[in-house]
């Protein structure tokens, strides 16, 4: 027995879906405790309303998928096999009834849709994805153990790279030594590629890390995060490598400032969108306006970036549980680029802050 | 003017495709020159008949994506836009023509082309995968040395593995040594997660390494990949941590030689399944069929899996300029994993091997 799956099961008998077709890697392992990267092949988890599930994987998984998902049947299909005719058929053998099926519409690609609308040209398709942002975006104790080893985890590769930089080192010297001391510790995946960006390259909010060196005056920001069973931090911290000027520390307090604010907001009762704007709006107050070009933050747990999206449109309510990120940015050309980012869970009372790496401005000369 | 987009066009005036829109950040980046891992979030790079190409990005990415691909027009959204709407929409500025359009089938999902369904519902969708795969597989001169550089840096990776080998290190200890010597030698990403196994790890064939302490008598298995400059490298090598059994020895032999024969008969004239018959028919006779449950290898290059596959169908003549991995193995559960694997390129002679660490069996003492 499976209690992710049971929750979808309940869901799909209320809502009258037949079967459920999960095939992202994270909502896979999310219902059926496997987690496999499957690059380009097919992975499907298979819930029926009342019937054993079905893990489809690639035969040479089959071992391992069976020990971490004895709930389910495992079924592996080799390179040669057409997955998907493979899937369609399992499912007929299981059940007459495929009235309704939910897919992951935001993962299933068009080609693979295409054969299941030839295998079922009656049946109606609907989102599983919402359902099951919705079932992720709740996080429970266990995950938020999770989340907050991965935030220990960041904290402690931002405290290596800023103990790192000195003038003349390479932005992609400091990632280096960074995922070195992280991987040290156990650490098997980062969450994204390690940004470590210094003056002219943090002006630029999702720029690329390369050969530029640190030197007196630069504003250095650190954008990275680490899994931990399978569960995400990302954090930000921006510090100065030497004196900087009056109108950098002053985009650095904005945006600090914003931040805090943002944060403190967090409670029960009020709406992503409220959140956003708290940041927004303080920002805009300084005159940087212009130079905040994306949303506040996003959820994180499995993945990096899932629900709920902080932007100033979504009016969905903060519930306990939730956990996302909080990273207002301002990026002026050849002026700054400073983002600050923690990651943090609703709670009944006041937001609990799993990056705890210090956020006063740091000089380091 | 951009000569694989015009390539493209080409394709598009002699096939009567009237729109191509790429959003995989591979093909984007092969036709525009721009490299971002938008997440998911939208690219999307349009290409027509006879206009000016479009690249659309979030807001924050247009002065990068300006400045990489300056023959586009690069249009940004903010995440309150409808990213797929604004697309729609510039695509009937632009023209009055979309009888029949070609997408990503592999890579654009369910609800994006659900949007476009919506915004075109006379539009026949045809593949653009399958042309850009077929562009994307004959590597140009300048691709091939980008290959050769990752292939250079992977075996330098290997290198590093196999010397930091003592008794009682973790596979992840192991892993973190080779990913800090290659990071700083600038290497910004690795092809996928590196793979080091130990003992009974080597012998699931996509095993997850942890912390598994190597001890005498391991085959200890290597598989990892360098990115250099967008293009891929995949390299596999296993070695022996002290004496191994004469079975073990004997499954190492099978896999050194099928590799090895199926390397020397990659020539054009022959098929994707000639080579992979070879290598599989070598290791039935050797008596391990069941043992070897996945194909032969696959193309490599901007993405780390792409065509041609090496199946036991594909009957895809080899072509001068294809690059792919060569990757026999024999799992036997409690007793041998074994992997050996290279990436080569066909030539008008005989074919290029890129990854150059030996092969021998090397008994570390």
């Amino acid at each position: 027995m499976n209690a992710k799956n049971e929750a979808l099961q309940a869901w799909m008998n209320e809502s009258n879906v037949d079967v459920s077709i999960a095939t992202s890697k994270y909502n896979v392992f999310y219902l059926s405790g496997y987690y496999s990267e499957p690059h380009e092949r097919l992975l499907a988890y298979v819930s029926f309303k009342n019937q054993q599930p079905i893990l489809l994987c690639p035969a040479m998984e089959v071992h391992d998928a069976k020990n971490a998902a004895p709930h389910a049947e495992v079924i592996g299909y080799l390179d040669t096999d057409d997955s998907m005719e493979l899937l369609s058929n399992e499912i007929k053998k299981r059940s007459s009834q495929f009235a309704v099926v939910a897919l992951e519409k935001e993962h299933l690609h068009v080609l693979r849709f295409e054969s299941l609308l030839k295998a079922f040209p009656e049946t109606k398709w609907v989102s599983l994805e919402d359902k099951l942002q919705m079932l992720r975006m709740v996080k429970d104790e266990e995950e938020i153990k999770k989340i907050q080893k991965a935030c220990e985890l960041a904290d402690f590769a931002v405290e290596v790279g800023v103990k790192t930089l000195r003038e003349g080192i390479t932005e992609m010297e400091v990632i280096a030594e960074i995922e070195y001391e992280v991987k040290k510790k156990g650490v098997r995946e980062m969450s994204f590629s390690t940004m470590v960006l210094a003056g002219p390259n943090a002006a630029s909010p999702h720029g690329t890390p390369g050969a530029a060196k640190v030197k007196k005056g630069d504003l250095v920001l650190f954008d990275l995060g680490v899994i931990f069973e399978g569960y995400c931090s990302d954090i930000t911290r921006t510090v100065a490598f030497g004196d900087i000027s009056e109108e950098q520390a002053k985009i650095y307090e904005t945006v600090k400032n914003a931040e805090m604010k943002a944060i403190e907001a967090c409670r029960i009762g009020k709406t992503c969108a409220d959140i956003d704007n708290i940041a927004r709006n303080y920002i805009k107050d300084a005159g940087y306006s212009a130079y905040f070009p994306h949303r506040l933050g996003h959820g994180l747990g499995l993945s990096v970036h899932e629900f709920p999206s902080l932007t100033g449109h979504n009016q969905v309510p903060l519930e306990k549980g939730m956990c996302f990120t909080i990273e207002p940015g301002i990026y002026v050309p050849n002026v700054a680029g400073v983002r600050i980012e923690d990651d943090i869970v609703v709670t009944a009372n006041e937001p609990l802050v799993l990056t705890k790496y210090p956020k006063e401005l740091q000089i380091i000369i």
